[in-house]
């Protein structure tokens, strides 16, 4: 087999089933690790199912919200939410939490893992040709739905809490924007170039190049428990330049500093940490 | 007259203006009994107004949002507007309260109640009808359109609480669904069951039958003063054969029962209990 | 020249690029003095940008929510918002902040609040007349979607705040109507009966007149750093007639004028006034 081909085949996989079910099971384990998650499902399995639908379809249904398309579309789709909620089923109500214990296994978990941020260059590209579908050459709209698509959990993970009863409004994803969400954005970036073809690179090569980076750095972040975000020396170089943020105020600036560490590092683990940090901000407006 | 005949007529009822003010009468008075509601049409009737619009019309509100139709077309429907913009007048303003006052006295009270569970019947049947006008046998969008048309109000209260200035994240309807929310979805999913065919029942029976139950329930739960939902022993069977949650350890089953005590009780008296619940909770997230 | 005929030409008047420019200039400068803008602008220049186009297009945005239309259109006017990144990005980060400093200039303020106020009238006028192209001789709609067009940045302020990480539920612009928000409700009534010629005038002279009102009132009101607002009696005397709020008791009744007086004076000065209240009345709920 030629190897040049390897992109283009890769570039028509199918998502659907083996894709989109590590997507759910990633999604929906990543729900029951939020504090409080567990208590939720036991209090009102109904708001669980629809705060995992939610981890599960949040890009499909902030992009549908952006683009004034029925945002209720997602439940059409019968064999997806199907098998979510099957997934969602098996992750909270298993006996013995033998779903949860077999995920345990690292390999396995790194296995979705990077099954799952394949699913997300395939909604990035579906979202930016989505949205070129309805608005003729506004780049701006196309980076924007293609990163509400691939980063969608995140963006509206305010109001995703709400409906488990929590409500964090002083921090939020444009606010402090974590690694996925981040290289979302830039993906979409770099999609809408393509798609508007001001980048030299066929689009099955830009899908293979951009899923192996995703891919690599998330097994990477596993494996090393996170370090440093790739993006960070990036994010100084630019905060520097455009918003002179490095010439700051020695207070201002260890404010700064503080915030890359934290979004450079990796969003679950830390979450004991982010609430002391939001405990001490809570204070301050107080 | 043929006895037989009952039903279809029945389901040939016009809602304007009778069961439909009826409707309005007792949401905008179950609106004026939350606390605070009086010093708002004080501090800003226009706030006041819009919060009572809501009541009356969160329903269509909701699902026009999860059809992405426009909104506001409900205030595109005039004659609806001016009768509940009168009935938000006298509830609130009239001199000496004597709309209130008239409203207490009980045959009243059972008479509009049960005429507004009447309009919920109609709501849901719309609901369901509508969503499949937009997509064809998604079940799950029939359901979810039929819900939010007839149970609205109170799905969408943490947004019309908010008009008022009130915010109250650590609980919401899909969190601990309220009686009317709970019946509300069961009887989307008939209709749709029956839109669908799958329910061997004419559309007019299946009207006539659901609204009877919800009268009688209504009107029992009002006159025994809400003792206990007719659907505790379905939730708690279904909860233990789907999630489990008998076998939960006693700490979290006696949440667990609390909370469905909770439920099983009308939702306007026991709102002083519920704040207490509240504050505890808000305790214990702290 | 005919003076007749100036009305005539005022209104055939271009927006863009100058009174753009000076509505997005006067909004940007409201959000950096909103308190804690200038540390969100410092840790996440993207929240930043992402409140200033809010502030720039909010009218813009929630109109398109309102009518179903998709709310990331604005984002599709490619020199509109490379305008008003422009100014967001001088007005936040101008080296030694020269860009605000030279604004502090009163007659250059002066200048800028006027067009800006030019600008809302043709907003006014627009959203009238595209709701009704929705919906036919909907005049309430028309009332709201002029409205939102006109006073957008001011009626979604909660959200914006929310990007922001600031949550402030108990007050709103509909619970406590800024000056500006209610003139633009005043506009939105006025244009809809023009547009469905109840007004016996032309609309090229109302959207004259109606603009001289609007920028003679706000000018008035920077230099006198604005003491009452003309709107007050006109409240006060329909308060008293519909609502019967001069007929209140004692204790509401001075409740009810601390809120009109509150509302009389300028939004922006008073912005620690109004947190005292704010913490009073959060107080007073807890």
């Amino acid at each position: 087999m030629d190897l040049w081909k390897v992109p283009l085949l890769f570039s028509r996989l199918h998502m659907f089933p083996f894709f989109d079910l590590a997507h759910y099971v990633a999604s929906v384990v990543a729900l029951k690790e939020q504090r409080g998650a567990v208590e939720v499902s036991v209090r009102s399995p109904f708001a669980c199912w629809f705060s995992a639908m939610l981890y599960c379809f949040g890009g499909s249904l902030l992009s549908s919200l952006m683009l004034a398309e029925p945002p209720v579309a997602f439940l059409a789709k019968g064999a997806n939410i199907l098998l979510a909620s099957s997934v969602w089923y098996l992750v909270f109500y298993c006996p013995q939490d033998i779903f949860c214990r077999c995920f345990s296994f690292l390999p396995l978990r790194l296995l979705v893992a990077g099954m799952k941020e394949v699913t997300r260059t395939w909604k990035i590209a579906a979202g930016v040709a989505h949205a070129d579908s309805h608005f003729k050459d506004a780049w701006l709209v196309m980076v924007a739905v293609g990163w509400a698509r691939g980063a969608g959990g995140g963006l509206i993970s305010n109001f995703e809490q709400l409906v488990r009863g929590v409500w964090k409004p002083e921090t939020n994803e444009l606010l402090k924007m974590s690694y996925p969400v981040k290289i979302t954005l830039i993906g979409a970036v770099l999609f809408t170039l393509q798609h508007s073809q001001y980048l030299p690179i066929a689009r099955h090569n830009l899908v293979f190049l951009y899923t192996i980076f995703l891919v690599i750095f998330k097994v990477k972040m596993m494996l090393t428990r996170c370090a440093t975000s790739p993006l960070a020396p990036l994010e100084a170089a630019l905060g520097h330049v455009l918003f002179g943020l490095g010439k700051a105020p020695s207070k201002v600036k260890g404010e700064s500093a503080t915030s890359s560490n934290r979004s450079s590092t990796c969003d679950r683990p830390s979450e004991q940490h982010h609430d002391g940090v939001k405990k001490r901000q809570a204070k301050k407006t107080e």
